[in-house]
């Protein structure tokens, strides 16, 4: 099948950083609200929907119609040139994160992946490739926050090498916590 | 201590329609994404940040301090005159929801109580007046969009007559699903 394999590594905001935000409240700073009945952990993330006038920030779902493990082959990746996507799990799952940074063509050396520890979530910033959401459990749900509007904002790079992710140790990383 | 009782009915897009949206993706239409991985339920509603310059969408977190049950008296509303507001469980926990339609003035004649199913997240309409987000577990976590800027997007109303929350029946439906 020719190829290589590729090591997710824990997804962690400092590895992250180059490609968006890490939404989780684990190491943030925090205010008191509500009458302090509530913390707020602000701002984790910060929705980009570009400058096109009908733009707007939109709140979906989306939940999973098939299960993958560990080791994935990785054959499509897609980006948002006109917003950021931001996807959180409903059921603090796992889910697997591969990213490469933004740019017309992308470059398969520089691929990255991570597998969240089932308390975080992703925003990826505009115009980052990354792999299409998939779910380690069939019927998971996520909740995605990114742009509506008029223009392409979807295109995608399919790998003519393909790329195998895999753990470390992989039957470890792919449970829920 | 005076004032009245409440009685919150469950949440539904019917209901809740003069409010805001009822996040779920329960009874929505909705399409296949990601090569048939995933189903898309789109747009269940959208971040209104109205149209200051330097207004943006952002994602937060609250985290629990404190647990309440049923009944609740409420005492406090708030609204955010510039901008909507969404609350989504992390952990398919039921919240309670109390909302008044927007204006100036809050008329304590029109509160409504609402709660949710566990599975559902709201999202205010700008300016709906609501009740300080509470949970019936301490520790639980909501993922939070809202609008960032400048400005001041925050007002509070004070009830002079308690209004008490009760469930129907109260214990059953404080329950975790």
């Amino acid at each position: 099948m020719g190829g290589r394999t590729l090591a997710a590594r824990p997804l962690t905001r400092e590895a992250f950083a180059p490609f968006g935000d890490v939404i989780q409240s684990d190491g943030t700073e925090h205010f008191q609200v509500n009458a302090g009945a509530m913390d707020r952990f602000h701002s984790l993330a910060q929705v980009d929907i570009g400058s096109q006038p009908d733009a707007r920030a939109i709140i979906s779902l989306f939940r999973s119609r098939e299960a993958i493990s560990l080791p994935y082959t990785v054959t499509l990746m897609e980006r948002h040139p006109l917003g950021s996507q931001a996807f959180v799990p409903l059921d603090r799952q796992r889910f697997i994160v591969v990213v490469a940074p933004p740019g017309k063509q992308l470059d398969p050396a520089e691929l990255r992946a991570f597998l969240t520890d089932g308390t975080q979530g992703v925003n990826y910033h505009r115009g980052v490739w990354h792999m299409p959401l998939s779910a380690f459990v069939k019927d998971q749900e996520f909740l995605v926050v990114d742009r509506g509007g008029s223009g392409n904002n979807y295109e995608e790079f399919c790998l003519e090498d393909q790329v195998t992710i895999v753990g470390e140790p992989r039957d470890e990383l792919a449970k829920t916590p």
